[in-house]
């Protein structure tokens, strides 16, 4: 603990990740030289196309050694969440705290990572505090679309400051696991210092709904399905996955995971007790060849779209087990991404293509979020009564639409936070004032430099305009050209050298080369400029199109 | 019309667009070698990241020359139904039939397509019929998002045929244009062969409400807004602005239109009276930097996040003339086409940043369908009873999700049709049945080949992948290496040939073509071959990438 002089001096929050995005997720909370970690997710990028892979935060922070970590603690178990882990692990070495779901994931993760250290693992209870630096920490448990996720309620020297996690208020879990409103009011009376608080959901009005109300719904159509069931959800929804498997078992259908992050997900559920089934129960899909379509239900993964996802290759007619047939019933139970709707539109025609049947949001209401609506949000704060607000979880319009929400539920406005990646804020016994900026942003994992901006601009101008080179050999001694002017495109017209308009550009050019005179040097820069006006104008004009053109010259 | 003895003939609807994709709508009615066509539209790309501009319809059915074409009938002015207007007359010429509005749109269209050729033109009025070939054709008034539109009532050898043109059913249109349920019904009662209806919204319960729904929801945002208002709807919208200027009018707003299309909108609205207001009421944004921001709305282009729009420029700061302050609101009264998400995503926050309150349909009810939901397509069955149906404008789930209404809905279930481009139906007068296969596609129209399948791989694989080129100069004499291999990459890695990976992969690659031997000719696949092997294995191992390798081997 710190002692009684500095007690007056202001926790610090760091924001690394999380606000401003959807994904992620980092924070840090340091007082007096120590410091915690909340969450370490990554986020999936915005233009899948652009093979950017996958980001993790700017990790620059944990560089500077100002702070010791003495806890990096994990709400729940999802990607966005966990994700970045591995990466997090090599810069700064602390105990992980998780309850027992999100730390079966969180080990996953690693082994998916190559992280082959050993890590001190700490399992996480609800209600039972700990001590981390000058910090302690109770978990308390919340509902949302993975098992066993927490909220955290950390007694700081300046206050108690409340971390949401994700969450939603379901009053019928499917597991029992219940959203603590009895602790958090409890915490309420005694005063928190600081709310944070999940801004996802914050645009969509009333409550979200209990994950079990999906139940009936499935139920249902289970009843009526005369051939095989398909269930595509997220792998990490045990939630969901259980639901289905109730269901199959009462209609006396095998379940069969299709696909390896399925398949290790329901393995993982029965390791940990989340799926208490027996093993005879599930199948596997060579298994499931001889045994007829009523008494079938398959859990596929791929509800996004994914190209090489089980689901994918089902729609496709690719899957070497599995063939739809007229009477087959595909349920995708998930909310369409945004950005992945064509994708998944495309996949939604292909299985009515086969002959499906396809019941998908628009259609019937077979998914519920995890993410707490306006009334939740409203009832947490009433719950809580913070006396500062801080809205995390969400792109710039969530945390500005949870920001005013906080205001209209009695969070004074002076004490309302709209912070975003590498802000921080100082919190005291009094309030709370933002601090000086810290370092954060968002580093692509796949393929080196794939972050760049200006790698990243050139792949934009590759996919929309297609690329050409002009290549000139040039003779050092007598600056004359001696091979060239050559053309290579791609992705820019069809029959590449040998069409008309990879002709005429290559005329056009020889002639322009011609009028500039007859001496160059390879790296006489006005060659390459010539090149690059000469071929940009020609296409421009002639197909409409301005490629990104590549010169180049060498001597010989 | 046709003779006695070939009445008993089929009527031969061919489908050239629209059925298996929303936009492209186009279909043709032939009988004895007279043929009437309706709509004309183009489509926008599924991928816009991969730069293939718009599609048109392929327009090869219609060199067949085996019908003479009478009319060309335009439902209504909407670009998925009279885009591809120009291309069409370029290869068939005949009449055009539209509305006062559809025409008004069809010319500026061609003008736009550059179509300078006369065109005869032939006004549509609801409720007078006209003739065309063997066909007497019928506008019914209906209602949707654009003024004027029409379905089509054709009375044919083998009886009633109606195509519903898109509509839904609203009760109290904005500018008194009915549902014209009285004659549908009629129709029914003498007896429809064929209905073709509008599949767009059929995953939507319920009825999709009325467009002047909006006139209060728009009145109590701008009453309580004390800054600019701005509100971004299609500028095809002449409803949606006529009800945003009417109540600008009430709380002594000017009106400016921003961006080109926006402004032409107006003036066509203005010009054809469904705009009827005053001279000194529309100002230019210019005019406008001198009036106070409550007296103030502009009507911006751009709803869909477009990067050159205005409202795109607004939200960067960008726009010579406007900048956003806290107080303005800005209202994005459209739906969120499937695919544009993440760039309204972009284009909300940056609204928000600027300090704009930003409104959208999840924050509140600004945006109206102007296409049926289930219920009202029920009721059109319910009202034409026909013997045969027909579900078109919609990608295949939509088809086939109205196809199963039909069924419902009371059609005998042999006589639901799911077709698709590319099949025809022939229909007498005892029923239909499904006719050879026609012609038909799409046809990208930006940028010559564009539309080519290899081009499109290629650019998605830059996209994702980025390029190296590999250049080696050869003595034609020797056989031996005098220039190269020199490597020149884009959208792969950073800092181009200085990088490590870069010398890396140069390296690598003269030690592989050393190892082949030492003569080589320019000609030689081995060369081509190892270079593509041997980088794509080099950049796949070092950075996980496999970028496209574009070898060029040349001899002097």
């Amino acid at each position: 603990m710190a002692d009684g002089t500095l007690t007056t001096a202001p926790v610090r929050i760091s924001i690394l990740g999380g606000l401003g995005e959807i994904g992620l997720n980092l924070m840090a909370l340091e007082y007096g030289g120590r410091a915690i970690v909340i969450d370490c997710g990554v986020m999936f990028p915005d233009e899948p196309a652009l093979g950017m892979g996958v980001f993790v935060p700017d990790l620059a922070w944990f560089d500077r050694g100002t702070a010791a970590i003495d806890a990096i603690i994990l709400t729940h178990a999802h990607e966005d969440h966990i994700g970045a882990l591995p990466h997090l692990l090599r810069r700064a070495r602390a105990p992980v705290y998780g309850t027992q779901v999100t730390l079966a994931f969180a080990r996953r993760r690693l082994a998916e990572g190559q992280f082959g250290d050993p890590v001190d693992f700490r399992e996480l209870v609800p209600r039972r505090p700990f001590d981390a630096g000058p910090f302690t920490i109770e978990p308390i448990s919340v509902t949302h679309s993975t098992p066993e996720s927490v909220a955290l309620a950390i007694r700081t020297p300046a206050g108690i400051v409340i971390h949401s996690g994700d969450f939603k208020i379901d009053d019928s879990p499917v597991d029992g696991w219940k959203f603590d409103r009895e602790r958090l009011g409890q915490l309420g009376d005694e005063g928190v210092g600081l709310l944070m608080s999940d801004s996802t959901n914050v645009e969509r009005t009333g409550r979200t709904g209990s994950e079990s109300s999906l139940g009936p719904v499935l139920h249902d159509l289970a009843a009526r399905t005369h051939g095989r069931f398909f269930l595509s959800a997220f792998s990490s929804h045990l939630h969901r996955i259980r639901q289905v498997v109730e269901v199959s078992r009462k209609f006396g259908r095998f379940v069969v995971p299709l696909g390896r992050r399925m398949a290790e997900s329901v393995r993982l559920g029965r390791e940990i007790g989340q799926l208490q089934f027996g093993p005879g129960f599930f199948i596997e899909p060579e298994e499931a060849e001889f045994i007829e379509p009523r008494r079938l239900t398959y859990l596929a993964s791929g509800s996004q779209g994914e190209p090489l996802s089980a689901l994918t290759k089902v729609a496709a007619d690719a899957h070497p087990r599995v063939h739809l047939q007229p009477g087959d019933v595909v349920v995708l139970s998930s909310r369409f991404i945004p950005g992945n709707e064509r994708t998944i539109n495309r996949l939604v025609n292909r299985l009515y293509k086969r002959g499906a049947e396809v019941v998908y949001d628009a259609v019937a209401p077979v998914h519920v979020s995890g993410h707490a609506s306006r009334d939740e949000l409203s009832e947490l704060i009433a719950l809580t009564r913070p006396r500062c607000f801080v809205p995390i979880h969400g792109e710039y319009r969530h945390l500005r639409r949870h920001f005013e929400l906080a205001i209209a539920a009695g969070v004074a406005e002076r004490n309302c936070f709209l912070l975003e990646d590498g802000d921080s804020l100082l919190v005291t016994a009094d309030g709370a004032r933002r601090g000086n900026s810290v370092p954060a942003g968002r580093v692509a994992i796949e393929g080196v430099d794939a972050g760049d901006p200006a790698v990243v601009g050139e792949r934009r101008m590759l996919a929309s305009e297609g690329t050409v080179t002009a290549i000139i050999v040039l003779s050092a001694k007598s600056g004359k050209i001696v091979a060239g002017p050559d053309l290579v495109s791609r992705g820019l017209v069809s029959g590449d050298g040998g069409s008309v308009h990879m002709r005429g550009a290559r005329e056009e050019l020889a002639r322009r080369l011609r009028a500039m005179g007859t001496r160059f040097g390879a790296n006489d820069p006005r060659v390459k400029e010539e090149i690059v006006r000469s071929l940009r104008h020609y296409f421009s004009d002639e197909i409409g199109k301005r490629p990104l053109v590549i010169p180049y010259v060498t001597e010989i």
